[in-house]
């Protein structure tokens, strides 16, 4: 196990739910003893794929109280504490605390675009609530906010705001951008999209923020481990074995792809909060041809 | 008073709220007694001016009823019901027919971005749960959500289904947009984006949502009722002498700029959601300089 939640592969389980958005805690320990089980190097609960922004306050405890029982120590929790108000994060990431994870994931969530101070005073109203470390969640796709630079060289120098996770560079010029920010923070960085995780570890990156790691964590492992040892071959065989996979993230959503493949994989119910939709059946065959050969190499450990 | 709520000058107020998102009906009832005085087309209640998607249901219930108690009949009220999660929207679509509304406007809320068929299914299920005329509100800008032609026009196939909000063309065409949108479907069209009002009153738009008509409607009315007469020159002074308003509105976002217009209006606690802020101090005396003067010809209706 890696000594940094924000170093390695970080697993973002998918959060099974009924269709009021009540969680299935029974069904989320199944998905978290595997990723316990494969020792990724932290877990990130309540992540966007783990459905945080359609979730209450009152189920999103109820996921953190069981994860913390069932993880119980084996692997860093880090914890998605975005909200649309400022208040509200302050009182998930308390909730967080006091519930027993170690760390935080904050999304600048955006109704209203924000400008580069209302970002900022949010991440600090949200570090100072707690004493946990936190990781800055940029993810434009979903929060439509752009983190500037000199934004993220600020956050870095709050005491606990520790790590970000990136999407990937526009122009794919990742070992440009990894230098840039270590020359201006000193932030752990780590990428989120699958389908860019390997180059992104070759080119020197702390950490894969991975949606797939969190139902396929020893193939999502094996792909870490061998990139951030600098053995190109072998990442690159991984990634090429999941190309089929990245293409119908990419076609899809990984989202309605990994809710799926939930339910195949573990016989649990895990609904998408509508309006996001089940994938229709043709789609869904499309997608069983695709991971039933990904599914046999990580239950074989073949990798 | 126009017939239909969707024609015409429809006035969307801020919703004076204190940090934590308790309303402020006291100072809500003022805000619609001046809308209700200037007979606009309509009133639209928690818009995205109105902050909806930084309030609980019980407090946008609050706000429904406030209103509709003050309002009184006199002009019709279109009641935002977005919400990210479907059952959520319909809860609070039941709440605001429950409540006395008389129609209801819905933004394609996202967080992970949706899909052409998952909105026009969220939209279905929000118009079979009342009997409400709905106007769809197409606001990208917020939302994220870029409506397809084909998806408004098979939106506008649903019976309740009665007019649609539209953001300003990008490419500035809205007559050929007025005239496409009229052909494939029977909605009354209407826009938003307070600067180019005028151009698409006289482009021959059914409906100005109107920012600013929420604070100074006689002005906004002026306009508005200049523009569809085709009096091109008494609608283009108007929006003259409002210039100098557009451009704070598009530097600073209209949102900051009328909360703090509507607290030195009349003189109530109007407190954006943080992380929204407030305008620093010399943001506010530059937007003091510019209101000054068109909250005297409101008041003088010099117009």
């Amino acid at each position: 196990m890696s000594p940094s939640p924000f170093h390695g592969l970080s697993a973002f389980p998918p959060t099974p739910a009924d269709p009021h958005g009540r969680i299935d805690t029974e069904g989320l320990g199944r998905l978290l003893e595997r990723l316990c089980e494969s020792a990724v190097a932290s877990i990130g609960l309540l992540g966007s794929t783990g459905i945080y922004a359609y979730l209450t306050r009152e189920e999103r405890l109820r996921a953190v109280k069981a994860a913390v029982e069932c993880v119980n120590g084996r692997v860093p929790l880090v914890v998605g504490a975005g909200a649309l108000r400022t208040d509200h994060a302050l009182d998930l990431a308390r909730d967080a605390e006091a519930a027993g994870a170690d760390a935080l994931l904050l999304a600048p969530v955006s109704y209203t675009p924000l400008t580069q101070e209302e970002a900022y005073q949010h991440f600090l109203a949200v570090a100072k609530a707690t004493r946990l470390p936190l990781c800055i969640y940029n993810n434009p796709g979903t929060t439509h906010f752009t983190f500037s630079r000199e934004l993220l060289q600020r956050l870095s120098d709050i005491e606990t705001i520790k790590a970000v996770k990136m999407p990937l560079p526009v122009d794919g010029d990742l070992r440009g951008e990894l230098a840039l920010l270590r020359e201006r923070t000193d932030l752990a960085i780590g990428y989120s999209g699958d389908w860019g995780a390997a180059e992104a570890l070759l080119a020197g990156a702390d950490a894969w923020y991975s949606v797939i790691g969190g139902l396929l964590p020893r193939t999502a492992l094996a792909l870490t481990k061998a990139a951030m040892a600098g053995n190109d071959g072998e990442a690159r065989r991984l990634d090429d074995l999941l190309q089929p996979l990245w293409e119908v993230f990419k076609a899809y959503g990984s989202i309605r792809v990994v809710y799926m493949m939930a339910e195949h994989l573990l016989d649990i119910r895990a609904e998408l909060p509508r309006p996001l939709l089940r994938l229709g059946p043709a789609d869904r065959e499309r997608v069983l041809d695709i991971v039933r050969p990904l599914i046999e190499l990580e239950h074989q450990s073949l990798l």
